[in-house]
C-alpha cells in the first residue's frame, strides 16, 4: 500500500546525442562565475571538455577549474573545493563526470559557506542545510551511467582516516538544476567502469524492490526498469558503442535512483551499506563492491521475503514455477542474478577487490545497519555474508 | 533507440490519505486571491470542499468561487472563467476535481489575460503562450484518477457549435505547481466514473506503447504501469474502497501521462482522436469512448506493428507463445484486452454511448489524423473501425 509521501523532482534533463547543444542556454540563468569540476582528465581526451568549455564561453561565463575529483571523493578533496569555491566566490558549480564528480559538486555546494566542519555536520550527523542558508547551485554533464546522482540529492563522501564512507541525501535545493545526458559521452569509458555502472543501477533497483509485501505500483515500475537494464546490458557488453543500449542504460540509471521507484514503500539498502564499508577499506570500485556481495546477501535474506523473491524469479528471469516449491523458484531467481553478474563481467566475489579474511570483522564493524529490509542483520550475519562473498 | 528530448516536470505531488494536510503550506508562495474552480458540487457532499476551504482559510486566502465545470469543458465555460478571473484579478487558480476541472483551470490560466479569441489561438491554431505573457499559476486537488492532468500541461476544450473537441499541451509554466493526490478523495466516485478513469489511464499507456520498433526503456516502464493498472483494477471493481488498489490506480494514472513513458519514441494517439470525435458528437464519457473503439482499432492496426502486439500479448497478458503464429499470439493479446474491458465494466462498443450508424461518416470527418502510429489511417479506415465498434 502506497504510504504518504511528497514527490518533487525539478531537475531538467537534456537527453540524446545532441544534448550538449542545450548546455549554454541552460547555464544562462545562473551567475557569471562557474566552478568547473571534473575527474582525472579523461574528458580532455574524448572531446567532452571541449564541448563544455565551448558552451561556457558562449554563455559568457568566467571559469574556475577544479580537476582531480577521485572515484570515491574524500573529505580532503571536499575541503579543497570549499576553499576554491569561497576564494573565488563562485555562482554555480558545473560537474562534468560520473557520480563521484556530481556527488562532490553537491558536497561543495552545501559546504562552501558553512563555517564549521561540514563532514561532521552533513555526513556524520546527517543534518540538512537550514532554510535560507547559502547553497551554490549545481549542474551536471554526465559521462558515466549508474549512480543516478544527476537527478537526486545524494552525495557520498569518504573519510579514509576514520574508515567511513557515508551517503547523505539532500533536498531539492541541492539537486542538479539540470543535467546533460548524452549516451555517446559514455562510449569511451573502460568496459569495467561501464559494467560497474550497470550493476550499480541494478543494485539501486533491487534495494528498493526487496522490501515490503504490498501490491505497489513502485515495484511494477522497478520490474520494468530491471528488464530494460538486463536486456540492454547484454547488448552493451558485446558492443559498447551500441547507442540504443547505452541510451537505455543511461536513462534507466537516472530513473533507478531519483526516488520514483521507492515512493510509498520501505527500502532495504543493506547491499550498499556493506559495499560502502568494503569501499572504505579497499577503495574498490563502488559497483563492483555491490555485485561482489549481492548474491550472498540475497541468499541470506531470501527466506524472510520469500514471496517477493518468487515474483523476482518469475517476472525478471522467466523462471517457470510449475512443479517447484517457492524456495526452489526463489533460489533459481538468485542463481539467474548470479549468472547475469558473471555474464556481464561484474565482480562475483570480493577477494579480487582486495578483501582478505582478516578484514571481515572490521568491515562488519564499519557497516551501518538499516532496518527497512526483510531482515535486520546483526554483526555475525554481516560477517557470514562477507565470508560467503570471498 | 531513445531520441533527443528534454524532460522537465516541476509539479510537486503530495500523495496519500493525509495529502491534503500539505495544501495550506503549498498555497503560501502564491498571491492572496484564489479562484476556486470545481464541478457539479459532489465535493460538497464528500467533505473535500470543506478540507479545501479550511486550507485556503488557514493560508489566509481570499476566495472567488467558480463552480459548474462540466465533464467536457466548453468554450462558453472557458469564456465565463476568463471574465471571472479578469474581473477579480486572481493570483492563483485552484482546481478541485478530475481532469476536466484541471484542464479547465489551465485553459483559464493561459487565456485570462489574452485580448483575443483564446479558443482560436491555443486550440485551433495550437499556439503557445509567448515568453513573459501573463499566465495565472494553477494548483490541483484531484478527486478522480485517470486523465493525468494533475502533472502535465494538457488541456482539452470542447466547442459543440463547431463539433470540435481539441487537446492542447502547454509547457511547464502552465503545469500545476502542485497537486494533492489523496486516494480516499476518489472513493465516493460512481463506479462507472472510476472505470472510465481506469481505461483512460490504460489508453494513455497504450497510445505511447503501440508505436516504434526500438528497444526502449520507455516501453518497459509502460509495461510496468500496465501490469499495475490491470492488477489494481481487478481489486477496485470488486471493492472500490480498497485503499491499496485505489492508490495504485491514482499513482499509475499520474505517471501514465506526465511524458515519462513516451520519452524518446514516436506515439500513436489515434484512439484518443477517434474518441474525442465521438465525444464532440455525443458528449459521452471520455474513458468510455476510448474503450469503445480500442479493440476494433487495435485489431485493425495489429498487422502493421505485429512484433509489438506479440510482446504486448506475452508480457502483459501472459499469452503462451508455443505452437502459435505471431498473428495468433497478437490476436490473443487483443482478445485479453477485450475480456478485461468487459470484466471491469468499461464500454466495449459505442452504440450504448449514443453513436448511430448514420453518424459514422461525420465522426470520421471530425477525427484529427495523426501519423505517429504503426499505420496512418484514411477516412474509410476510420469509418470501418467505427462500424466495428458499434
Amino acid at each position: 500500500m502506497l504510504g504518504n509521501f511528497v514527490y518533487a523532482n525539478p531537475t531538467k534533463l537534456f537527453f540524446g546525442d545532441e544534448a550538449q547543444k542545450n548546455l549554454a542556454k541552460a547555464l544562462m540563468p545562473f551567475g557569471k562565475k562557474v566552478l568547473l569540476t571534473y575527474g582525472g582528465g579523461s574528458i580532455k581526451r574524448n572531446g567532452v571538455y571541449d564541448d563544455v568549455i565551448s558552451a561556457l564561453k558562449s554563455a559568457g561565463k568566467e571559469v574556475v577549474e577544479l580537476p582531480g575529483v577521485m572515484p570515491n571523493p574524500t573529505v580532503e578533496k571536499l575541503n579543497e573545493g570549499i576553499k576554491v569555491a569561497r576564494e573565488n566566490n563562485v555562482d554555480f558549480i558545473l560537474a562534468v563526470g560520473g557520480g563521484s564528480t556530481i556527488d562532490y559538486a553537491k558536497a561543495v555546494s552545501v559546504s562552501a559557506w558553512y563555517n564549521g566542519d561540514a563532514w561532521q555536520r552533513f555526513w556524520v550527523k546527517q543534518e540538512d542545510p537550514t532554510p535560507g542558508e547559502r547553497i551554490i547551485p549545481v549542474g551536471a554533464v554526465l559521462t558515466m551511467a549508474g549512480t543516478g546522482s544527476e537527478m537526486n540529492g545524494g552525495s557520498v563522501i569518504t573519510n579514509h582516516a576514520a574508515r567511513m564512507k557515508i551517503g547523505k541525501v539532500f533536498g531539492v535545493d541541492v539537486m542538479p538544476k539540470f543535467a546533460v545526458l548524452n549516451p555517446k559521452y559514455t562510449f569511451s569509458l573502460p568496459q569495467r567502469q561501464m559494467v560497474a555502472g550497470i550493476f550499480d543501477t541494478m543494485s539501486h533497483i533491487l534495494e528498493q524492490y526487496f522490501s515490503g509485501d504490498d501490491d505497489s505500483t513502485s515495484d511494477y515500475l522497478a520490474e520494468g526498469l530491471m528488464r530494460s537494464v538486463i536486456a540492454s546490458s547484454r547488448v552493451a557488453v558485446k558492443n559498447p558503442e551500441d547507442y540504443e543500449a547505452r541510451s537505455n542504460l543511461m536513462w534507466s540509471a537516472t530513473w533507478a535512483l531519483n526516488t520514483l521507484i521507492g515512493e510509498g514503500k520501505p527500502q532495504d539498502w543493506m547491499v550498499h551499506m556493506i559495499g560502502q564499508a568494503i569501499g572504505a577499506y579497499t577503495d574498490a570500485t563502488h559497483g563492483m563492491t555491490l555485485s561482489g556481495v549481492s548474491v550472498a546477501y540475497y541468499r541470506h535474506i531470501m527466506r524472510y521475503g520469500l514471496k517477493r523473491f518468487v515474483r523476482f524469479a518469475e517476472v525478471i528471469w522467466g523462471v517457470i514455477p510449475e512443479g517447484k516449491t517457492d524456495e526452489q523458484i526463489a533460489s533459481e531467481g538468485i542463481d539467474a542474478l548470479e549468472s547475469w553478474i558473471k555474464e556481464i563481467g561484474a565482480a562475483s566475489e570480493i577477494t579480487s577487490l582486495g578483501v582478505t579474511p582478516d578484514m571481515l570483522d572490521r568491515i562488519a564493524d564499519s557497516t551501518i545497519i538499516l532496518t527497512g529490509g526483510y531482515q535486520t542483520l546483526d554483526h555475525a550475519e554481516i560477517v557470514d555474508i562477507l565470508r560467503n562473498s570471498l
